[in-house]
């Protein structure tokens, strides 16, 4: 097999975990002779959980993604850059100025400041995402799914009151712990997909979907209007790696988005919600974990080829062994 | 004398000083019996400095003021936040975002980002000031001169080109070694006085100029439409405070500015280019350091009495006893 270009739609650190491995295994699989690769990555990040905090854009999974690409992620703690340190934000407290759960370590502080001043600048988001990814050779093409300020919101009732909140604002001051009543994304049906995206699904040779929340990450991305309709288009196949092993989240709360539009938590169920791609869906081909062996017969009798393998990204050649499974249940399309 | 109400014109580093001698001062003269004073201290700050540095505001003269009575300031370097560290300016470096000659630290950022947040919410500067020295109990109310963006350029030659630097880049790329050729105030003749600052002058008993840059401080603050007017219709006496001695800056690099203007760098000359009040200028009185003893008759001939007093304020006591000197003289007048 040439080296392919590989799209792979991601969201956070589940989503970073994989790419990791996608870029591992085209290390080895088609090495450029210099510690790179000859295959081209091409990684479709969601954008719904960015917001304006303290005045700065702050884009959680882009940063997850970035961070963890340059290998300056925590990898401790599973979130942020590694060695971190929080003088800043101790200074917004004291001010009173921002949302003093969401904690912005200095480092990062770092990355949304910059971030922020390149966007006054007046430039895009796909932009200064290149701009800022320039600084690591990361071997991967970065993109957000839309320049677009889309946020993702979640209706939810707290102490009887209805109200919107931001989606890390549930996420992570209430621990998604208020029940999820709808997810909204206000003008997403005016974004369009950053530059490069429809592109890097047009000519892709195989598209992946990472094992990232099939709702406010994978789904935030297919709301963008355009985004679905380059993967019904493309004539890459389309190959998921469940989020949900054994009924369980791998990591997050998914289960608690699943809940609010009505899928079950378990690998089948949200091959199901992504759809066969023969009748219209996502989906060629779905990886399960082993312990989800059960489902792999009644998804490919309803149009779902699926294969199942130990889907737990211990470490970068676990991850790499699941996107070279991904890549040849493509192959076999 | 009751506890007067006392206006001071002021900058960064040098001001700073100054007023604290001023609370010193207040203190032990009308003691309000829990440690403050009764008296009533506003300081107009110049806003000339400022500047939009990686997409922050920062406001070097009114957060030397504020970190100086807070007491948070670094006694030891002059400037900026005591223990200070740089970890995310190592990050704009790495980046590429910002001036790298600009040092910002993590303490200060909190500060900057804690402004530049509320702005973005639209409230003036004046009423971000008030927010964000609320955070101590400095016994003396802050005020910008003026809320509107009036930043001090200027004209220089770098490499034989013309250009227009802002201030705080040829103060600090440049250490001011290229020749000013003026000094400008782009959109000053458009900009009004903040709330509180005409109010503070009218109703002063009295008004006090602090030994900072006649040209790029203090001249800056007069330059805003409406103080020059205020403090010319003020019952007030305005008395000042040289800041030179024995013909050099006491700190700064006041001798490349007052050159530009065409202005000796010594204390007489300062005095008469701030004029006399009794001939339109701005002084009732003026202090002089003991090394410029011989400037005080000719001074008081031209209409400004003067007086010769020791005006290195090593400490808290020697500024106070200058401040009581210049309240004195204003007694006096």
């Amino acid at each position: 097999m040439p080296a392919p270009r590989i799209a792979v739609l991601a969201g956070g650190v589940g989503g970073a975990r994989f790419v990791r491995g996608v870029r591992h295994h085209a290390r080895a699989a088609w090495p450029d002779g210099a510690g790179g690769s000859t295959a081209s990555i091409t990684v479709i990040a969601n954008t719904g959980d960015d917001l304006w905090l303290a005045g700065l854009r702050v884009t959680p999974d882009l940063d997850s993604l970035l961070y963890a690409l340059a290998g300056v992620n925590d990898t401790v703690r599973g979130w942020g850059r590694a060695g971190e340190s929080e003088r800043v934000s101790g200074e917004l407290t004291a001010y009173g100025v921002g949302w003093p759960w969401f904690t912005l370590g200095d480092l990062d502080l770092g990355t949304h400041i910059a971030r922020t001043a390149l966007l006054h600048e007046g430039r895009p988001l796909s932009e200064v995402v290149a701009r800022l990814s320039a600084r690591w050779p990361l071997g991967i093409r970065l993109l957000p799914a839309t320049d677009a300020e889309v946020e993702t919101h979640v209706l939810v009732h707290e102490d009887g009151v209805a109200r919107e909140l931001h989606f890390e604002e549930w996420w992570v001051r209430t621990r998604a712990s208020l029940p999820a009543e709808a997810f909204l994304q206000p003008g997403a049906e005016r974004a369009r997909p950053a530059p490069g995206v429809e592109a890097a699904i047009a000519e892709a040779d195989v598209v992946l979907i990472a094992p990232s929340n099939p709702v406010v990450s994978i789904g935030t991305i297919l709301g963008i209007p355009g985004i679905r309709e380059a993967l019904a288009a493309t004539a890459a196949p389309v190959v998921g790696v469940s989020p949900i092993i054994g009924g369980s989240a791998v990591r997050g709360m998914a289960d608690a988005c699943l809940h609010a539009i009505g899928v079950e938590t378990s690998a089948a169920a949200v091959a199901r919600h992504y759809g066969a791609r023969s009748v219209g869906g996502l989906l060629d081909g779905w990886l399960v974990d082993r312990r989800d062996a059960a489902d792999v017969e009644a998804l490919g009798a309803a149009g779902i080829p699926a294969r199942a393998v130990p889907l737990w990204m211990h470490d970068d050649e676990r991850s790499a062994a699941i996107a070279a499974e991904a890549l040849d249940l493509a192959a076999a399309r």
